[in-house]
């Protein structure tokens, strides 16, 4: 909010501005506060928004191609959003079989979300439903696993964390973890 | 098919590939394929994906933030994937207030479901909920429109256009889609 504050500061006494975010600033990220305390500030200068490789690309990416399919991205925190929609949200996408990408699953401080998400996915979805966990995506600490959604809880899941749940389609082959297109197999390659 | 047919071919003889596909080659694209033709050929090669920027990164930043909550990527196509589950998935987002970014949504032949979308999104969201239309994104023939649910099906929409459907808290300033981070006034600036 700090560094959001003084680039429209600077920027609306004329300066042009580069406000860095990680990620994608439009997914999960900065964008839309730029543009929250713009209109809240009355703050008139251009703004544009340059898309990036937001966790979702980039953890679908280590894990092979889990998103070829309809998807969700749900954050678990429950700090500016109530928990009564984020459970609603995860029993929508687990009923109607999107692959789901989950944000912010665990802190320090909030552990209790992410068994909570486990447990909506394993009243709609088998138990060997393939799940990746990728950490630290593409840093040199970077972990990616490859689990089910029966063992998720076993991997070490952490701020740096994002959880793909696949879908009823989804399988894993050589450790990567992969959703087909559609649901017929109209695109049968034999 | 046939290009990653013959990349696979390429590299099963030892080759190093590079297979380029528009936007991001894991949402919706090319990805998925090279893994499941791989697998049923049983090509034993390294496969690699890097992430890019998929329509649903470059049509957000182009409206301005309506992704900065939880979303979902629905494909209208019908082609590979039963309408029953589109339909499903349609309501699952609607009712849960994801904001939805609905890609294939019309073709020449395929032009009713992105109206059946639409009535969806009108039994459970307000008729002035934003929504965005944008076509060949970033392309010489870039075409940017911010309207309503209720007038979406007025805007040219074809098949390079993505279309995005604000939530229950998604406003419009100055021509731009804005999603607020959450649903408390938590972060509010003053």
């Amino acid at each position: 909010m700090e560094r959001c504050g003084r680039s429209l500061e600077l920027a609306a006494n004329g300066k042009k501005v580069a406000l860095v975010s990680g990620g994608d600033p439009g997914i999960y990220a900065m964008a839309g506060l730029v543009y929250e305390m713009a209109r809240d500030k009355a703050v008139d200068c251009e703004i544009e928004v340059i898309p990036g490789i937001a966790a979702v690309n980039g953890c679908a990416a280590r894990l092979g191609a889990p998103l070829m399919h309809d998807f969700a991205a749900i954050s678990l925190s429950d700090l500016l959003t109530p928990w009564e929609i984020i459970e609603k949200r995860l029993k929508a996408a687990a009923a109607a079989d999107f692959v789901v990408a989950i944000y912010n699953p665990k802190s320090k401080k909030r552990v209790k979300q992410i068994a909570a998400a486990q447990n909506i996915f394993l009243e709609y979805r088998d138990q060997n439903t393939p799940v990746g966990v990728v950490t630290a995506a593409t840093r040199h600490n970077e972990k990616i696993r490859v689990t089910t959604l029966a063992k998720m809880l076993e991997e070490d899941i952490g701020m740096q964390s994002t959880v793909i749940i696949g879908n009823s389609q989804t399988f894993v082959w050589q450790d990567k973890m992969i959703t087909p297109r559609g649901y017929s197999d109209k695109y049968a390659l034999k």
